[in-house]
């Protein structure tokens, strides 16, 4: 297994630790890069607005049981360690700490006493244009959130500028509220990354219906089959986790939240179809790109056919008065030549009419 | 984003707003047009019938409250101010405000306190014929029924009629009955986008089968696919909107209406299982078109086979008496010519008797 | 929608009434024809038997609360004045009258407090041989059945043979046991249908794998899957109607007719899956199509391929000898010609041989 | 309908008896043979054992109501008097008598107070290896199983010989253990039957992949694909049979019995999981066909295309220097002829040397 | 059916034992190979670990009823009366003990009062890196764990390693922590398996866009849809297990052990939806041959065509002045050869220059 090269290193779908570990182990399965964990404190209440940057992990320690709520965004899941003591700290099961740094996790919700806990894949486009399909965990406390990423860089920058100049309904709201803040956030971007998608399929579409049809189209499609099969498997569980956020009936979500998590699960449901669509327009991609490739090959042999119809019978009528019999008569004719050549012409422009009338030409 | 090429704007499908908007703000996501946001007022009892047509918001607000039913239809979403305060004048919540607004929103019903309200999609051909998918929000209230919808011109005449002239159910129903006519002349209109579907299949389904196949008949199927994917859009949730009206038990739909709302839930059945089977005939157009390409091809290669097969013996034959050996004892027969003649026509005859027994001919 | 031209007649699927009409206006919106509506009353019980053809509405009023089974069988439905008289003696809610002239409803039940209302479809072949897809409604009452039919020609000849000449079960049940021998009958003949769909596929088949391959097959295969879809349509509410049929708790059906019920829903399961069974058939018919497609041009190709690639090598053979170039030893050598057309044979027996083994011939 | 021919005479599938007959009416619907109907009585308890075969129905009146458990296995459907007297006997509801004789029911259960009625399909090959589709209805009473089958034969000689042979659990056990070794065994044989359908399926495979495909291998797999549905027919609902079994309370299955369903249920889901593994196997087999299709064309059109390419060419060199004109040098050139021989060769192996390279050869 | 070749040993999909076997026989139904029954011991708490290889089957009676945890673990089920004495001893049902043996069973679990019985498939590659599907059963008792594999060589070996090792966990935890853990451990293993698949399925694509296709890609497509079907069959019935496993109520499994469970469950679906998407893409890779070999066909059609058009017509022109007319004027030109040449290569570069604006070349 670690021989074996790696040739599309975003995908960690097909990749799970192979080694029989200890259940319940906390071991990171992603790539291993030099990144620390950083962490990015905000605490915020109606008056207040504080924010750290950090790499020490003690300093989030504090934030635990005050009347302010916290978002702990922790960047890097490398070092498990601190990642075990933070989650040590905020007395999280080992199962859940496993959870956090196994990149692998398909999108979940468990419920425990004191807190919810969610996985889901923060989809978008990176600064180089690559598709990043990035594994977050949220813990959902009581005056706290905990979210944890793989790398920096997210979708999360519009929630941070409202956090900190806003004094509307995101100040005012709970730690709940911050919850639906960023799962709205993530699930913004999943339309973004579905409209690149259908800007994909519609630049095929073009080549297909164009005549620069390439030869590696099927490369194309089979490429996008995958991306929107990734995109699939981001959001078709992350809809039954919002469906039973909408229906837990935990201390931790207030009342007035749930309406904004109703919202949630429109759009949720929105994407989901969606993606059903395009799934079926990249598969119909494949049947035009057929009949394409059919339609041109029709056309290829239609040249065959004219050119070939054309002047195989003239070659034989040429043919003929080349053989060396020593009586011709024709051959004696004084426009015999001429004649023929007459009879070539009328041969010709027949079947010209012949196919004119096919429609071939 | 901003910079791609908006191919085909009345897709409303794939685009939603894609900035981190802060969730609940009132922001219209259509296309920005010079329309202003104007209102028809039509307030009716059994006795009465009033209309008003205007621009000014506060009109409106006047009919909340009376004893009879008032139906203030919104033509235009840009002025999201003014829609603003036509729904804080009637208490709705502000998610809904940002729904009707929100012209990417798919059919759903919230039920609320006192109201419950609708989301749909009028599908239409305008006056030029274009399709047209229409965002309309529907608000039920005591004695009120709000409707917003993008732009001029809807499926509604009829009622309207009604609603001045008849002195019948209409007049005598309430809010609920009111609801109930808006949303079956929508259904109603829904049997006429499918029939101009149907017409459209059989159209390319005679193309397919007469002579004059086009090549870009790819991408109209590929067209009535996606036309067909944006009315089950529509259709579907619809369904189970007209589902849940039926069952919920609010005090807002009247016992008598509920035999009205099953009968509409019978329409929309019927509409959506068209729609599947459109569906189902649209996929099968590809195929059909496949084994036309085929049997075209078939066509083309018989041609070309039987003219080769007929002349390049043929020629063969002529190239043998073209030769210049010194001793061809044929050459010096008197009437070798003629005797070659006779065999030429009769491996003429010969093939031509092979293909007719193949029924290639 | 009256500009368009009506080109397949029999096909209701696809139409509904576009005006936007007044919910529950009884209007017909099948074909209008000069046929008038007319009664066949057929009153029983265990000892008398009357029958009685008119066209006299009135002669249906007097049957209505006797101890005798009444039959009531309308034939056409264009005098929809006649309709609403008899439904409104019989206190039938006017969706339900609606619904019996709305040719398009698919089948369905209602069940109110007095009598039950069941839609459903009745296909046949009529005298000429033509797939008719008939709407008819039944109405159960306490002592009557009503049924509504498009036109003269059913499937209820033996049904009523055995009313008037059996002194069986028939004549001994009540009306809930006749409303269940006319749905027999009605399911009963769908396995005609269906057969006959059968006979249809097992023709193509034949043509398929025989010599006489017409090109229109795939119009064949079209029409067929059109058809299966309509009978589909018919079929498939119509099992839940009995499924709910066998489920309800009225008062109107007897418990020992349930257990016929049991056995009719038996049957329509059977019909059922026997239509999805031939639907998947046809479905495959047009891929066996395009293997014989391929097939067909394969052994096109082939025979070209034969005949170039022996005769091509020929004429240039003779093609170099033909040539006059002062020196060329060969055509000075005496046997020159023969040894010439001994080479030529022994090219030509050698394609034969490759060919031969390349299992071409 | 009499007058179709009778292609497939083991198809029951697609044929029922189509005449409007009295619902409930005994009518076999089988094929109409001279075969009388026999029966075969097995009376047994722990101590003793008893065998009886006879023609005489009066012979299986005496076995109700004993303390031994009797199997009466009755072998030919014909005679539906002598079926009506057996089912009167042992008061069989005339439903019941109904389906013992109407071959093309479904698989189904029905519970009645004082037996359990089961229709069951018995599929095997009979002695000529011909597919064997065989309706069997068994009703299990208090002591009693009765068997109907069609014809002789069948899965059944194994329990026999267990019956008479056997001193355990078998002999010990009461009438509902009997029908649990009856179901036992006809679920058994499906797994014999399901892998004659396999070695079907990589017979059709090795043909593919080797090279004697035949050209009605289209046929054989259009057969494959009928075959598997009837076993779906046969399976699919007798598993939500033996589902129902497992669940139903009924007295006559004792407590220790359930254990051995729940085993049946086991064997018949892994018979059903196979039928659909198979059932996508046959259809991948046509898309197999169509690419080994289009590679053999691939083939074909290499051949043409190589030897085209190579001596049209040639065969136009030569004719370059079979023209009369009066002055063409290379003509008089003293080794003209050879030079020319040496460009052929040079055209000759360039070809092939593009051939090669294009890994045409 | 002995005497039929077994052509794929490794499948026991299937095949089933066939003879009219007594229900609830214990009858080994996996290839009979010398291979003797032994067995592995394990019994830890804990303070202390032993460890017994043994093939005394009453080794392992000993261990019942103690305050250890002990693992039995049996290789080989060619010896029936073996496994049937350790069967009695530990109380088994006697339809379990058929299921221990029978390979072809289906992943299921079994609830008694005293155990769970659960069957599952161990899927990995054998140090010949042939795909091995080895049927393992086990039984989760009070105090100890029986599994029952085919054959040596599994999948515990990290498994053994930490129970000898570790002091954590795994030592502290019941029967049923050591049953997760075993499950887990096959679980994990999966992941690989569908690894291996992964990279069978990227090799294929790397074929098909590369110029590597070998003719027989088809056959390797078709070996991978039926290893996927396997690995379904093994892996789908186990998350229905896994999913009762969470939700029993039995005594057997602490509290504290479910949490592992679920996350067992989340492992499972997580296969499960990879197992789904590779079979899609597996479906996918014959679409994609197929558009290949059209392309491929396309491709040599083009060169045909090209030679054809070309050489065609210039043979014909040179065939002309092959004629032996009397007087053909041309001939008589001084230059008439090379004015014929200047003609034949503006023919030459014409259609040169025509195929290269049609982009063939």
């Amino acid at each position: 297994m670690s021989a074996r090269k790696n040739r599309n290193k975003e995908i960690h779908v097909k990749t799970k630790k192979t080694e029989n570990y200890a259940a319940g182990a906390v071991k990171y399965t992603g790539v291993k890069t030099g990144l620390s964990t950083s962490l990015e404190i905000i605490d915020y209440s109606k008056e207040r607005y504080e924010r750290i940057d950090t790499e020490d992990i003690e300093m989030a320690f504090k934030f635990k049981g005050t009347d302010h709520v916290t978002w702990i965004n922790v960047n890097g899941l490398n070092n498990t360690r601190e990642i075990e003591r933070l989650g040590d700290h905020y007395k999280l099961h080992p199962l859940i700490q496993e959870d956090i740094v196994s990149v692998n996790q398909r999108p979940k919700m468990d419920e425990y006493n004191d807190y919810l806990f969610i996985v889901f894949k923060m989809l978008h486009y990176n600064e180089n244009n690559e598709f990043v399909n990035e594994h977050v965990s949220l813990v959902l406390g009581d005056d706290y959130v905990l979210t944890f990423q793989e790398a920096d860089g997210d979708v999360f920058d519009g929630l941070r500028e409202r956090l900190e100049n806003s004094k509307g309904r995101i100040r005012n709201g709970g730690a709940d509220y911050l919850m639906f803040a960023i799962l709205d956030a993530v699930i913004d971007n999943y339309f973004n990354v579905i409209e690149v998608m259908s800007d994909k399929i519609e630049l095929l579409e073009d080549q297909l219906f164009g005549d620069e049809v390439e030869d590696d189209i099927t490369k194309d499609i089979q490429d996008l089959k995958k991306e929107i099969l990734k995109i699939r498997r981001a959001v078709f569980p992350l809809r039954e986790v919002i469906n039973r956020l909408e229906k837990t009936d935990t201390a931790l979500i207030e009342e007035r939240t749930n309406n904004y998590i109703r919202d949630l699960y429109d759009h949720i449901i929105q994407v989901s179809e969606s993606v059903d669509i395009y799934r079926e327009m990249i598969w119909g991609l494949m049947d035009m790109y057929m009949t394409t490739i059919s339609n041109k090959m029709n056309e290829v042999m239609k040249v065959l056919t004219i050119m070939a119809s054309i002047f195989i019978p003239l070659t034989f009528m040429a043919g003929i008065y080349g053989m060396n019999f020593e009586f011709i008569p024709e051959l004696k004719f004084k426009y015999g030549y001429f004649v023929l050549w007459g009879a070539m012409i009328a041969v010709f422009f027949g079947m010209l009419f012949y196919f004119k009338r096919k429609k071939w030409l």
